[in-house]
């Protein structure tokens, strides 16, 4: 393609999600491109449903699901068993992870725990001198009331937790930190953040610097600062395998298991990882897929911190501690009708099943590392891949 | 659901694609969990289709595909006008990046450059001392020539291009780099270093310990030896907006956006992120989950370092530089239906066209950067998500 | 030297800082190494002196200082004219910092603020899972008041500010934030908290790990959370050079300085930097050694966030906030004699001096980052090396 | 003290280390600040020796020095007993250090090897866009032969070992690796890499920015990059206590110590540090002090990657891996005279020394971990620092 003489736009309609507005788009497509994108047609989802999802709608992007189960979970939220879908085109991914939760169920299953919840927005204030931000920054401390009043007006479910200040030079970065009930809360948390700093520059003069977001939050993004304070929910999930099955299930000593974990540490410390685990972002984006939620997210989600001991008795004891566990039950993409299904499945569609969802998400997680990890000590890894996967090239 | 009397397995077939296979998974979910997942079998998918992808398979995600274009890219493989599709259930997304696609063209277009290509897999070797080690490591170094040539003998596309060494303890982490085609290659450049290991390890005594993978490779995981060694694809996309145009594309001068740059340096340094932009993962996220990527790579490929000057001129230079952009245009997801047809909407759809792919996914990124980065700058940013989001809880 | 018969221990005697004490061991040295340390001996140092600051004496280090100045600070405690005392043994050093503190009195002075002060102590408990890890973390909170009286109880200075929590796998990490008024303070919690710790632990039931410091500290490291939550004094020093006397002073325009800083950033978040800066550590570690600080704390207060500005009007702004600044004017090394002068002579010797002291070593660092910064950016700095050094290798 | 009417410059002469010099200075420092720096002035440090190394000279500070050992080493340049000179304020150190040297002794001694050596410069090119950048760093890597030719002109031992290439946006940034001899090598690798620089500058057109050093030195900072790569020289001490002397030594079995390291691991990759070990730099900082190093080298040196195993036969291996210590023999501050004094205590003075002298502090490093870290797993910690240091506030 060359530059057009003039700038083509993508067609738009008033009434931009009915099938005039759908067919208009495809048919520019095709006569631009040469293209036809007939397959993307041919789903369950009417156009109509992708309003507030997607804008210039042309069609459905359709990903094989696999379901992985039983999955068996001791939560405070998910009790039972879990058949669970993920939606990938990564051969072998469902079957390591299917293959994970068959070890974890002989080993008496996963429990799990969310430990904090918690949605960020960060604004950054600046003025004419540290010392100014300084004062700025226990003004904001004496009005955490009248803050949290403004900020919570703008929200049914969302609470201000805290705020807390970091500064730099003459600036005060805030977080703002809320809950935001089965939302992953984004949206929520910058619209009442942003009223709540509409109030304090209305209040507090000198203000010579604004911006809602200073790359504290840290959105879409990876950070020391997300697995130190948590972005969405911090779960854990944690789990025994008795001494007795172990050589069954993982094929490994503990000892063996151990001493690769030690490794993997210093391998992770030397390369300044986000995960000193496997792959729990495989899990995490199949799951966060399949669901509807936002798999950009996996940015944040993607980091881990595993720890693994030996019990006096000789059992393994082996944990994942996801940090930033960016998840909904309700808004964004779990309403859609594949996503709703596949949250129907695990009984977790709408409101109050969100800390269940990122229960069994944790837990999936952990099954996943269970498999690779053994896996990889076992060196069967690279041989499943060849056998599952296409590997065509 | 109360874990039952005994572990219920997913139902396979020995034809495990075949309709029936589907079927009995289908009857088995609704008989244990009450729900029948009707809409995920309304798609274009046939599950032979997934043999090679997906195991357990059950239906097709379906996720809404929007059109942002059309973006302007004056790259080495990537020439001329594009319309991206993006997959995506976050309202004003595409959008976003639309409008971040008309900047671009109003300010001549995108330059894109693939300055870098390499795929890992980092084994690690121990032995009685840290001086074996770097024995080890001298050994290492002497065979480059044999070791590449078992490691290639695997492989039809992959070439080994060297052999990092990194030391702790009594450990020597090796990271072979490879260059992979057209695939994302991690299977491949996985069976590659696997049979160089066995090849070493036939011939080196003194190995005391051994594993494939050392953390250091570092996949699905974000890292600063990605950031700085590259991870797939390291592309630079770039932009130049004449002074006089940028009040009417960005609405803010480009004093302002150094200005707020600066300051989100600050706030990411603090942080410590692995991205000091706004929120590339939106895009690239999108982007792969159409087109068959593997969205988990989204843990790496959410890292970027933005940097923008004022020319002299004052016109303001803006560029994206993504360390590890890990795509390919052939093999894993790129091949199934709707994803095969949005690498053609491309062109981008097989061999030869992984460059040309990784540099439209680059300019993507800029142009979302451009528009967030803008919005946030003149307060437009939370409106419009009021506006195109549903924002509901 | 080959190893002994028998393992030759180093002489001590009753009364260990006596001249006999002294005596015995250099004898000892001697006739062990052929080596007889005399000039270590020619000092002002008194034996006794050193007692509760070494063991094992054996002589006095002597290290040579300059000083620079005058520094003209406008801090909220040092205020006016200072000549400061540097011990170092790297040439050029003392130059380059007078000439940075030239530029800074030409430009009017620095101003400086110390944001945050406090002093950790980080324990870590363990428990039979996640859950009871998280209701312990309750407890405590809960109990913030019997614990701070507890661990206040073993100081006359030290206050407890707060106790972070942070958790992984089934530990919950606390960080205990003191002031610790003019002492470092790193004993003083280390008590306070081992103290409260036992109170927990005489309590608490159901604890299965108990460590005082996990390494969250971070004591004698750097660390990212450091950074962001500080450790010892956040001190932020400002200057502002007038438009008109940038060219005499930095012998570069505000735009090279600013374009200069922008790479350097680009350049320390590709490396992972504790400071995108030039070199804050070589003025601190100096004024460290010379008065009686203790320079291992030198890998805390090595890191530095720099930030520039120009104004409206062209001004350089120009800030460096050190976030983990240890210092004290009290305790430690700053008794002992040419120590203690050295903080006499800027003012800061015994109690209520440690925030003075504080802001004139910020100021410090940012006249060094002023005056090797247009070095560089000007091309001066190596020249100015092979004049002042030796560089004899 | 207040600003004075006009600035009063430090008195310096043309003869600046003649007894005149120092005297002016010092009456002027009387008469300004009304503290006659008198014990400074008491020391075997002829004001004659000072040039080269200190400007604006005064005095000397005089820091306690205490000795520990034997410190038993097998290494491959340091072989047998030495006894370690270390001088500090802070009261426990050398006896913590010294207790660590027992138990080493008791152990078999340290085994210690150099794995890495070299010395950074980091220059960064401009260019108009990243194409041209990459163009670029394709030119510098077919001259490798000339510019390291360019750059060893300029001295006697450094040699340049690579060059290697990170690239962001149109920037490409060059770290030149050096050998330095038994120079830390700082301003040989300034030097050196300047005349290169020029070089390149004069032949190859369209460089549009220049500046020796990016910031990817990274000089007198902790950085990921140095962890990796190292900077100065790479060396692993490693001890193994067999297991029946296990419980007399450390006073804690080695599966108590493995948790606690396993723990402080979590709290390490939490916070974000450059050291997962206990104090590395109290020991590094006190040698680099006594023997005259540039103490603010502790920036770099002070991180560390701790690893422990247990053995087949229940034995405790135990390592410390320094990546980045930065260390001569000759130059700088190592021929003052206390300095030279402690240098060759440990035989370490003069020319073919610097790598046996590595080997000692690294040795040194790790008892110190070794008295730590089984101090704070039995608890006996806080006592030690009560009964030896002051403690006073």
């Amino acid at each position: 393609m060359t530059p057009a003489a003039e700038r083509r736009s993508i067609p738009r309609l008033p009434d931009d999600y009915s099938e005039d507005a759908v067919s208009a788009r495809r048919d520019f497509l095709s006569s631009v491109t040469g293209i036809r994108p007939a397959r993307m047609c041919q789903s369950s989802l009417d156009p109509r449903c992708a309003a507030g999802n997607v804008e210039n709608f042309i069609g459905a992007a359709q990903v094989p699901v696999g379901v992985a189960g039983p999955l068996l979970v001791h939560g405070e939220h998910a009790r039972g068993e879990f058949y669970v879908p993920l939606a990938t085109t990564e051969g072998t991914l469902v079957a390591s992870y299917n293959r994970g939760m068959r070890f974890a169920y002989e080993a008496g299953g996963v429990t799990v725990s969310v430990v904090a919840d918690r949605m960020q927005r960060a604004p950054v204030f600046g003025f004419d001198s540290a010392a100014q931000a300084r004062t700025f920054g226990q003004w904001v401390s004496a009005r955490l009331g009248a803050i949290r009043a403004v900020a919570e007006s703008t929200t049914r479910t969302g609470k201000l937790l805290d705020i807390e200040q970091f500064s730099v030079s003459r600036y005060l970065f805030l977080r703002f930190n809320f809950t935001t009930g089965d939302a992953a809360g984004q949206n929520m948390t910058s619209r009442a953040t942003s009223r709540a700093c509409e109030w304090i520059r209305d209040r507090y003069p000198g203000i010579r610097y604004f911006c809602l977001e200073s790359n504290m939050a840290t959105d879409k993004k990876s950070s020391q600062l997300n697995v130190l304070a948590t972005r969405g929910k911090r779960v854990v999930a944690e789990l025994t395998i008795p001494r007795q099955i172990v050589p069954q299930t993982l094929r490994a000593t503990p000892e063996q298991m151990i001493a690769a974990r030690q490794v993997a540490n210093l391998g992770g410390m030397l390369a300044g990882v986000n995960n000193n685990g496997n792959h729990s972002a495989n899990g995490i984006a199949a799951l966060f897929l399949a669901t509807g939620q936002d798999v950009a997210n996996v940015a944040e989600s993607s980091a881990a911190l595993v720890h693994a001991e030996i019990l006096a008795d000789g059992s393994y004891y082996y944990s994942i501690t996801i940090p930033a566990l960016i998840v909904a039950t309700y808004g964004g993409g779990t309403g859609l009708p594949t996503q709703r299904e596949c949250l129907e499945l695990l009984g977790c569609y709408g409101s109050g099943k969100v800390l269940k969802f990122a229960e069994i998400a944790a837990a999936t997680a952990l099954c996943g590392e269970l498999s690779l990890g053994s896996a990889i000590v076992t060196e069967e890894w690279v041989d499943a891949h060849e056998r599952l996967g296409r590997n065509r090239p």
